[in-house]
């Protein structure tokens, strides 16, 4: 069998490559052969975790080399999420905390999920079940992506068990927690250096929703005006990817993470079903996300419901 | 929150029946309100190990009263194998070993799947996980859900976890594993009883693959002719069912449990898609299954693979 490779999602964030670095580093214990990669270049935040415990960033693969080469996937499990040609993979396992859809298998598999805050948190899980050390460098991976996951434990998918694996992970790694989480957080949300594609595409996902193709970034901020002060710039980008792409919407979440608050921009031709979704009106392209933080737990939900 | 129901697949095993069970005892156990129920009536097998532990059969539901109920799923995942308005229930947590498709949520949830010989070996790790003993009968039905889809070890679905399971289950049950497992395997299969519908949609499941909606049968004998000497009837029946529910191929496995050998009966428009599975040819709707004794494991993945 050739060497395996671990992956998260598209548009890597902390979790997605914290969780393939550590799952990859658990399966080496246990004796096999994997090697972390990542779909795509890391963000500022990822970079200064890695930077911050010495670690690589993982090697940047764009699709499989070949069919049937063995992979396990991580923080993702929907196909579009994943990489080129994941259809031909021999999926060996996935561990995930998202919603389970757009997945399939010939073949019985390894699929642990569980509704936690974070990927790193089941991966912790697995490392006690299987009695193996974490490392300083691992821990301080896995704390940072339960910390960005969970916009240090403010976010709606946190639960007392991230924050208590949150607080082994900050001795494992030797740092404060509070500390180095909004250090770590704040090295993400410098926008003014990024490029409208840049900010709505940076953390974007895509997800198929009743008939249509819908396409959800989020943009973490520490003030909100920073995204919308060029608000005619992004919604003329958001409508070009939307063309070029076939979306039928394209949604930014632009969150304020001191404030636990969201504002999102929106083009497509279903506005209604996305303000019937947040039971509020849409402006000029605009519409209050009174109170959101998490795309998974708080915009993709009603979402489907209301494309469904 | 109303009582959370706990259900295997539809046509129920002694797997789906046990698993049910066995999970909804352990999740009483771990404080929630659970109860096992079933999506059909259990073969002779299943009632041979239900009477010899002294427990009841499960409720048989057919449908999902009311849309949103929480439920569990154990020993299957594909949503037309579930039970009728699986669609608009609240699936909490699934344990499963069989491939995953067709299945889909809105939320994250708890999913357990291992690539192991019956759920009821996982159901007995989550057990040990969680640190609660296992009686006498739970252990007994348990023991012999993995017997029966393990084909007493003979399987190829059988790993070496699934024998020790069982090992140590049977001790807990108090059954000499070989005798019992024998007597409940033989139980399971007297054919003579039964109409031509129930041999073949006894252990029935539907499966799509490629453009196809595939039914794939299987019955369990300890001579072979005591099914191949109603092959007339038999494929006559098959051509109803597959006109009546627009199956595009019918195929019905018949094992010799003893030999761990099968013979086919197939109908259906794509057969030449079935030679190419088996790399054989098929007379007059009979096709040879050397050392097939697993439709997981040795019939799903190259039909799947051919039809594609």
């Amino acid at each position: 069998m050739s060497e395996i490779i671990i992956f998260g999602h598209k548009n890597p964030d902390t979790d997605a490559i914290g969780s393939a670095i550590a799952y990859s580093y658990l399966q080496n214990k246990l004796g096999l052969q994997t090697k972390a990669v990542a779909l795509g270049e890391a963000g500022d935040e990822t970079k200064y975790a890695l930077d911050h415990f010495g670690l690589q960033h993982p090697e940047i693969v764009e699709r499989l080399e070949n069919p049937g080469d063995p992979v396990m996937l991580v923080d993702h499990n929907e196909f579009q999420q994943s990489i080129d040609g994941i259809e031909d993979a021999e999926i060996l396992s996935v561990v995930d905390h998202h919603r389970i859809a757009n997945f399939e298998t010939s073949n019985p598999l390894n699929f642990r999920a569980e509704p936690l805050g974070s990927t790193c948190s089941i991966v912790y899980k697995l490392f006690k079940e299987n009695q193996i050390d974490i490392s300083q460098d691992i821990g301080g991976i896995m704390l940072s992506a339960i910390i960005s996951d969970s916009l240090l434990f403010k976010s709606p998918t946190c639960t007392p068990t991230d924050a208590e694996i949150a607080k082994d992970l900050a001795e494992i790694a030797q740092v404060d927690l509070n500390t180095y989480g909004l250090d770590m957080l704040r090295a993400g949300t410098n926008v003014d250096k990024f490029t409208e594609e840049e900010i709505l595409e940076g953390d974007a996902k895509t997800f198929e929703m009743g008939e249509s193709t819908v396409r959800i970034g989020q943009v973490n901020v520490v003030d909100i005006q920073d995204v919308l002060k060029r608000k005619e710039t992004l919604i003329h980008e958001m409508e070009k990817l939307s063309t070029a792409n076939n979306y039928g919407l394209y949604l930014l979440v632009i969150t304020d993470i001191l404030e636990s608050n969201s504002q999102g921009l929106v083009v497509g031709s279903q506005l209604e079903a996305v303000e019937e979704a947040f039971a509020t009106g849409i402006e000029n392209h605009e519409i209050a996300l009174e109170g959101v933080v998490s795309r998974k737990k708080q915009v993709v939900p009603p979402l489907t419901e209301a494309l469904s």
